[in-house]
């Protein structure tokens, strides 16, 4: 039927080729026509008979018929290009790509309430979670104070095997890897770079300002070994990679760190490729949100949820840019577990406990902590 | 200013007050103007300056200006009535009553179809949590099968207090009585009929089909004594009382049953007043949502980004009436903690353990359940 909306996707990929089949199988997308599909690839063509493989983006942007973009390519400034065409091309633009809108989403915000179009990015956090919609509706009457999560599912994947299943790093990664949950460069899961981006896209709305995703500290997994492993569960805790965002008027604090939780903390059973986020806002209170946060068709079906919610003109983030904000650290005293380089040592007033291998900290405030850990192999922070 | 969109607010009771008082202090309401509310107590002028305080109903259908009703009197067949009538008269209803929507979904979602006007009742199941609309957003590309949920913020705050503060049954009742968080007929929240109206919803949305209410089995927590809070500690395990409904085909399942939780189980870590609601889908694998399950604020910031969300023509839930659903008991096979009834015995075919005063059984099905259940004074069943 020409009646049909119709869409591209740029990027058959794992999200790409998701959405693709998620559309074509499901009876309430029956109304939307996948028109044409960007891909370097051509030989893709044979897995999606019926829809025309392009190699040029100009094919879709200049093709007047399309309304909706679907972006699954992942990439850095391409994608960020031709999200911005699209929007002056008044095409609606649906997105997974949590580095472009990190980076960018005071100006496609703006960009695509000049044009008059949507701009949806439902799967840049979380995958199949609901959080990004949430978010925008409990800031309209909310204060936000606090954000954290468990945002990436290659690094919970892996802490999984170690904590729950006694394998040593490597092998967890390894089988990260086999099972498709990390990248064959897997840098930006392990170091905590996925994750900065993501916080700061969900601080971005929360504390309705941008922020530089230079300024937050993030310390990933890379540096455990097994003597960590052992010290941890010895104390009866978990390890777990969290992002945290605290805001106390116009200053805000966040951070990406390897995270002690106690076994009765929900965060604590948050595991494999699963993703937590928790809010905490002025009249809601703390509403927590968990499930599959990568994968195939979680991710996709995020994807599908907002290509219906523009044609069914529902969704609309409107992204607010008004506050100033300065990423910064509150006065937090905190507990540290530390393991440091060889030949370092620390000053014993700051010393709780000191082992052969490892110490803990009395609390310290992250002046102090920024000292101690430049001397650290590996560290963790006491989650309260 | 005469621009404003009027809406009225019938009962202004806990959450009735909540709602107007977020909407007179929120910069996000000022276009929206309370024009009337509905309460018998006329006394409640003094706090209200500015809004008309009526007695009858019919001074607000009769008012054409006003475009929205929030319901929020809690009533039974009153509460139904003026919703029905609200919406023949074409104006949009918000409403919090879980009882009137369990009953009528299906009547009054026809209803407002016809009459091209909004029903939002995010507020019915889950205080403050976002449940409904992302529930009727899953629904639309997947097949939900299972929905599990701590849904009653009293009785999970009462057994909060007897499991983590070794505080008796009749001490938490109280003290959640203090607290304003169990009324003062507590029977509908500690018998899980409460607990029945919101899992009736839940199912209805994510089933497609109306559920009749009297075919759910509950039972609730009154039963309990020091015993078995002795008894479910020494088995190191936590009792939640948890409304669980699942479906194979056009065949559902729906209970609401004291259940002994492992504590490395998120369930366990679902304290207070607080709820937790868990939805497995053909696609999006299993999501979580939890939060405050009661209390003044959280359910009236529910109503208002319903309010929010008829304003600005975003939520608009399609239920769809399109299964016919028989309630009835799947073959599982599950374990369970009995205390029987003085003088009562069971077979010992079904016994795993026996101990003084309490039995846990093996394996067994419903319908050998249902045959012991009716010599037991309390039960619990082994969560999976």
């Amino acid at each position: 039927m020409s009646s049909k909306i119709k869409i591209a996707i740029l990027g058959l990929g794992t999200v790409g080729f998701g959405v693709y089949d998620i559309i074509k199988n499901s009876e309430y997308m029956k109304s939307v026509e996948i028109k044409k599909i960007l891909d370097k690839d051509l030989s893709k063509k044979d897995i999606i008979k019926g829809t025309q493989l392009v190699t040029n983006y100009q094919d879709i942007i200049n093709d007047e018929e399309i309304e909706i973009i679907v972006e699954t390519m992942g990439a850095g400034e391409f994608s960020y290009r031709c999200i911005k065409e699209a929007l002056l091309a008044k095409k609606s633009v649906v997105t997974a790509n949590k580095e472009v809108i990190a980076l960018h989403i005071a100006e496609l915000s703006k960009l695509k309430a000049e044009n008059n179009v949507s701009l949806l990015y439902e799967a840049s956090v979380g995958g199949g979670i609901p959080i990004i919609y949430p978010l925008f509706e409990i800031v309209k009457i909310n204060e936000v104070n606090e954000i954290k999560g468990i945002l990436n599912g290659t690094t919970n994947f892996i802490l999984t095997q170690m904590f729950q299943n006694d394998m040593s790093f490597s092998d967890s990664l390894k089988l990260a890897q086999e099972k498709g949950f990390a990248e064959a460069d897997p840098t930006a899961d392990l170091e905590g770079l996925d994750m900065v981006r993501k916080i700061a896209i969900l601080s971005s709305i929360a504390y309705k300002g941008e922020i530089d995703i230079n300024s937050i500290d993030h310390f990933g997994i890379t540096k455990i070994n097994d003597v960590d492993l052992v010290n941890i569960k010895k104390m009866g805790l978990v390890l777990k990679l969290i992002a945290s965002s605290k805001r106390i008027i116009d200053k805000v604090s966040l951070m990406i760190e390897p995270s002690l939780v106690k076994t009765n903390d929900v965060f604590s059973t948050v595991n494999e490729e699963n993703n937590i986020i928790s809010v905490n806002s002025s009249i809601n209170g703390n509403l927590k949100f968990s499930g599959k946060g990568a994968g195939r068709y979680p991710t996709a079906n995020a994807i599908v949820n907002d290509i219906i919610a523009i044609i069914e003109k529902r969704k609309n983030y409107t992204f607010e840019n008004i506050n100033n904000l300065k990423a910064d650290y509150l006065n937090d005293m905190d507990k540290y577990y530390f393991r440091l380089k060889e030949n370092e040592v620390i000053a014993d007033k700051y010393i709780e406990k000191k082992e052969k291998d490892y110490l803990i900290t009395k609390e310290i405030s992250r002046e102090e902590f920024k000292k101690i850990v430049e001397k650290a192999e590996f560290y963790a922070k006491f989650m309260r």
